[in-house]
C-alpha cells in the first residue's frame, strides 16, 4: 500500500458511507458465506467457488489478518477462524476497521437476519441514518390492499410517512433492476397509473411495471429528499445495458433543479456517470459495491475513470456492503487506498497541490455526503 | 513530465489543430470564466466551482506559470492575474504556448465575441483554415425564409457557397447533439425532406429533425469535403448513449469510399471510434476536448485506449478549444505529453522502434491532418 | 518483458487455444499478407498500411526475431524474409513459438487455402479438436435444397451429424455478425421458422434472418455442447453496439443451466462479459483476437479489465488466429506476458499469493478449457 500525507489523511478520516445495508448477525456456514460473497449465486457441484474471484482474493488478503490469520490464508482456514470468533466479534472487528463515522442504511432489502441501522452503527460508536427504499414502500402498500385508483395516493402517503420517521435522510430506487432506465421520462397520468396499478395488484409480485416505476421516480421528486439510484453492476436480475445512467438524461432534464440524484455503483459506466455529474448540478456518483468486488488494486483504476471529468464535489463514498462485515472493511480500505494512491501519485508528480489533494480526499470521503444529505456536524 | 527523444520531437512539432473554435476577446469575470471552463453550467449558490474539477486543477497547474504564477495558484489569484494582463496578452501567451502551426476553425458556434480564424492564427503567425458547420448553414437558410419544397435545394446551394469560400477545408455536423446517431442511415426522399422542412419552418428553432439531419449528412457527402462529426462527450444537450460512433456503422457502409469522416472527441467511446477507424478506410478520430478536460495525466490513459487498434494514419490532434485561450495551450500540452509518455515508454521498453515512434507522433500531431484536409506544405 | 515465477510458469505451460482457425498454407504476397493482418480491408492507393497499426508494430517487434531478423525490422524486409523461408517453415516456427498443446479449431470459415485441424496441430505435435460453426451448417442445408417446413428438422439433423464427428468438442455461432444480440430471446415457433426459412431459401445468401438465428441458438442448446459466441470486435460486418454480450442476458436466463456459453473476444465489452461470467454459472469469456491486435503492452490492460470481477474459473485463452501463423505466436505471447505481468506484479506487491497466482495462470491458460470442453488428460 502506498504511503504519504494523503494516505495518512484518508486513514484518519471518519468516512461517511452514504449507501450500505445491514450486516448478518448469525453464524454463516460455507454456503451461506459464499452466497453473500458473490453477486452470482452459489453453484453447487460446479467446482466454482466465489473465493476464486477477485473479491475472494481480496478477502483472503486483507480480511484474514483482521482475524489473526496470515494474508492469503486458505478459504477453509478463514471460515473456520471466522466461526470460532463468532459473528459479534467478527462484525465488530471489520466494522471497527472500516473507520466509518456515519452509515446511511438502505433498510428495504433484508432477506437475512441483519442488523438495524442503530445496531450497525452502535457496534463502533458511529451514527446511523436511514434511506427508504421506495419499491419496498410500494410493495407494502400493495400487500396491505388498495384499490387501483387509490394506489398513487396511498403510495405517496406511505412514502411520506416513511421519510418523516426520525433519521431518514434519503430515498432509494432499484428501478435499474426492475425496468432499466430506458423509460419514458414523463410523469405518467393518473389514468395510466390506475391502469398499471390494476394490472399489478391483480398479478401481484414485485413492482416492475414501467408506468409504476415512473410514478415512483416522480414521487421521489415530490418527496424532496436526495434520491439514490442503483446503476450498473448488480446480480443477474440486471440487464446491464439498461442500467447505463446516461439513459436517465431525459428524466434528469425534466427534473433538473429539484432533488439531488446519487448514482450508485455505476461500473462499468463510471465514465458515463461522471459525464452526468459534470453537466447536471445535482447529480452525484459513487463506485460503491465495485470497490470491494474488484479489490483494492483495480479500485484505483475504476476511481481514475470515475474522476476523469467528475467535479470533486460530486464523488461520494459508499461501501454498498450487505451481509458480510468484511465488505464494510474492504470497501473502506479499497476506497482509502485507491483514492490515496491516485492522489498521492499526482501530488508526488507535481500534478496536484497537496492542500488540494487533502481537500478532495476529505470531500469525497465525508464532506460531500454531509452536504448532500444535510447531515449536521458530527452526524 | 517525461523526457526523451519522443517528447523532444513532439515539443518541436508545430501541431495541426484540426478542430477548434475562436477565443474570447473580452475581459472575463469569474462567472464568465467559470462558465467557459465547464461543459456544465455555472451553478450559482451551489458551492460547486468548475475550478474544483480535473480541468480546473489542470489550469491551475499548467496555465498559472504562463501567467507568471506558481503552479497550483489559487483560483482567485489566477483570475486576478489574468485580468491584470488583459485578454490580448493572455491569449497571446497561451496561443504561443500551444505551438500550433495550423488551426482549422469551426466558425458556426459563437455565442460570445470571439476571434475570427485569421485573428486566432494571426496572434502567433499560424495559418487558419475554416470548417463550415452545416447546421448553422441550414438554420440561416430557414431564417432567411424558404418554401418547404425549396429547402433541400436552398440548403445545398448555401452549403456549396459556404464551402467555396477561400480557406474552407471541411464541414462539420453536430447531429450528435440534435438527434444522436441512431438514425435511419438512408438518404431521405425529396418528399420526406419537404414534409420535415414544412414542420420545422413552421415551428422554428434549431434544426433537430431526424429527417433533416439525415439530409444534412447526405449533403455533406455530396459536398465532397472531409466531414467532422461531434461524437461522445459534450454539454448536457447530449444524450451520451446516442453519440456512440458505432451507431454510425450503417451510414458509413452506405457512404463508404466517398468522403473522409472525422470522429471528434469520442470519449468515452474512444475504443468504438478506434474500431471504426480500423475497419473503414476513410474514418479518422481524435480525442480533442477530452484532453484538456481530463488533464495531462489521464490524457495518456484515454490516448492509450484510443490507440489500442487504431491505424496510426487515423489519429489526429485537435484541441476543440472554445473561448478560453487556456484550452489551446492545455489541449496541446496534454496531447504532447500524453502521447509522448505513451510512445517513449514503449520505446524504452523495446516495444517500439524510435523511428516508428517519431513517425507516429509526427503523423498524429500534424501529417495525418495535412493528408486528410489536403493542406499544402506550410499550411 | 517481465520476469518472475508466474512468467516462468506461463512460459512452461502448454496452452489450450480454445478458439482458432486454420493457417494459410500458400505463399503470401504483400497484399495477401496485409489483408490477413487487419480486420479492415487493404485499401490500395490510400497510403495506409496495416503494418502501421498496433498489430503491425507487434509483428515487427516480436515476430521478426523468429524469422532471424532484428526486432522492428521494416515491413519489406520482413515480407522478403518470410517469402524466402516459405510458408511451411514460417508456419512451423510461429506455431512452435506459440507453445500450444491443444487447438480447438473453428472449421466453418475458410475463404483461403488453410490447414485442417490435424495439419495445424500436427506441425508441432499438438492435439486438434474441432468446433462446428452452425451458420455454415445451416447454409449447407439451404444450399443442398430443402422445403421451408423441413428446414428446422434438416438443420437439426445436419448439426447433429456434424457434432457427432470424431474430435468435435463444441459449436460456434456468429450471430453477432448476422443480426447482433438484440434479438427476441424466446425459441421461435415452428410456424415462424418455416415462414422465415421460406423467405431465406427464396432469397439465398448468408443466414442473417433474426428468426433463423434464434432457431440456431436454441438448436445449439439442444445439441448440448459448449457454445462459442463471437462478441465485440470483428470486421466491418459487425455493428459493434449490437455485439455487447449484455444484450444476451434474457437469452441466458431462458437457457440457464443448459450449456456452457463462451463469449469470444468481447473487446471493448470485456467488463460486460466479466459481469455475465460472474452472475451466470455457465458463462465463460476470453479476450482472443484482441490480444494480438492490441499487442502485448495493451493486452495487460485489456486483461485487467476482463478480470475485474470475473471468477478465475471463467477466463479462457484463445488466439482466434486465422490465416497468419504470426497470430498463433503473438496471441500466445500477449496472453502469457499480459497475464504474467498482471499476476506477478500483484504477487510482488503482496496482493496475491504466489500459489494462487500460479493456479489462476494454469486455469486460464489450459485447465478451464479442459473442464468446459471435457478434454481428457493430454488432450
Amino acid at each position: 500500500m502506498g504511503t504519504g500525507p494523503v494516505h495518512e489523511a484518508l486513514s484518519a478520516l471518519e468516512l461517511v458511507d452514504h449507501h450500505c445495508h445491514g450486516v448478518v448477525t448469525e453464524d454463516l456456514d460455507r454456503t451461506a458465506f459464499e452466497s453473500l460473497l458473490t453477486e452470482g449465486d452459489v453453484w453447487p457441484g460446479s467446482g466454482i467457488s466465489p473465493f476464486d474471484s477477485p473479491v475472494g482474493i481480496a478477502v483472503r488478503r486483507y480480511c484474514a489478518p483482521l482475524l489473526d490469520l496470515e494474508p492469503h490464508a486458505p478459504a477453509d482456514e478463514y471460515l473456520a477462524r471466522r466461526a470460532e470468533l463468532g459473528p459479534d466479534e467478527v462484525n465488530r472487528r471489520f466494522l471497527a476497521a472500516a473507520g466509518t463515522g456515519v452509515f446511511c442504511v438502505d433498510t428495504g432489502f433484508a432477506p437475512h437476519a441483519i442488523t438495524t441501522p442503530a445496531e450497525l452503527a452502535g457496534a463502533t460508536g458511529a451514527i446511523a441514518h436511514e434511506v427508504v427504499r421506495l419499491e419496498t414502500v410500494a410493495e407494502s402498500v400493495a400487500a396491505r390492499g388498495v384499490e387501483p385508483d387509490g394506489y398513487a395516493d396511498a403510495f405517496r402517503a406511505a412514502a411520506l410517512d416513511a421519510v418523516r420517521r426520525p433519521g431518514v435522510v434519503g430515498v432509494k430506487s432499484v428501478a435499474a433492476y426492475r425496468t432499466g432506465f430506458d423509460l419514458d421520462p414523463a410523469r405518467p397520468s393518473a389514468a395510466e397509473v390506475t391502469r398499471a396499478a390494476r394490472a399489478w395488484l391483480a398479478r401481484g409480485g414485485r413492482l416492475e411495471d414501467p408506468v409504476l416505476t415512473r410514478e415512483l421516480l416522480w414521487t421521489a421528486v415530490d418527496l424532496g429528499l436526495p434520491l439514490q439510484l442503483h446503476t450498473g453492476f448488480g446480480d443477474n436480475d440486471i440487464r446491464l445495458h439498461r442500467t447505463d445512467p446516461a439513459l436517465l438524461t431525459d428524466w434528469l432534464h425534466l427534473t433538473v433543479g429539484t432533488i439531488p440524484v446519487l448514482l450508485l455503483h455505476c461500473w462499468p459506466y463510471q465514465r458515463q456517470a461522471g459525464y452526468l455529474a459534470a453537466v447536471f448540478e445535482r447529480v452525484y456518483l459513487d463506485v460503491g459495491l465495485t470497490l470491494h468486488h474488484v479489490g483494492p488494486v483495480r479500485a484505483r483504476a475504476v476511481l481514475a475513470e470515475a474522476l476523469e471529468i467528475t467535479p470533486f464535489r460530486k464523488l461520494l463514498y459508499s461501501s454498498d456492503a450487505y451481509g458480510l462485515a468484511e465488505f464494510y472493511g474492504l470497501g473502506a480500505l479499497a476506497f482509502r487506498r485507491g483514492l490515496g494512491d491516485l492522489l498521492q501519485d499526482r501530488v508526488d508528480a507535481g500534478e496536484l497541490g497537496l492542500p488540494d489533494a487533502l481537500r478532495l480526499a476529505r470531500w469525497a470521503g465525508a464532506d460531500n455526503a454531509r452536504r448532500v444529505y444535510r447531515l449536521s456536524d458530527g452526524h
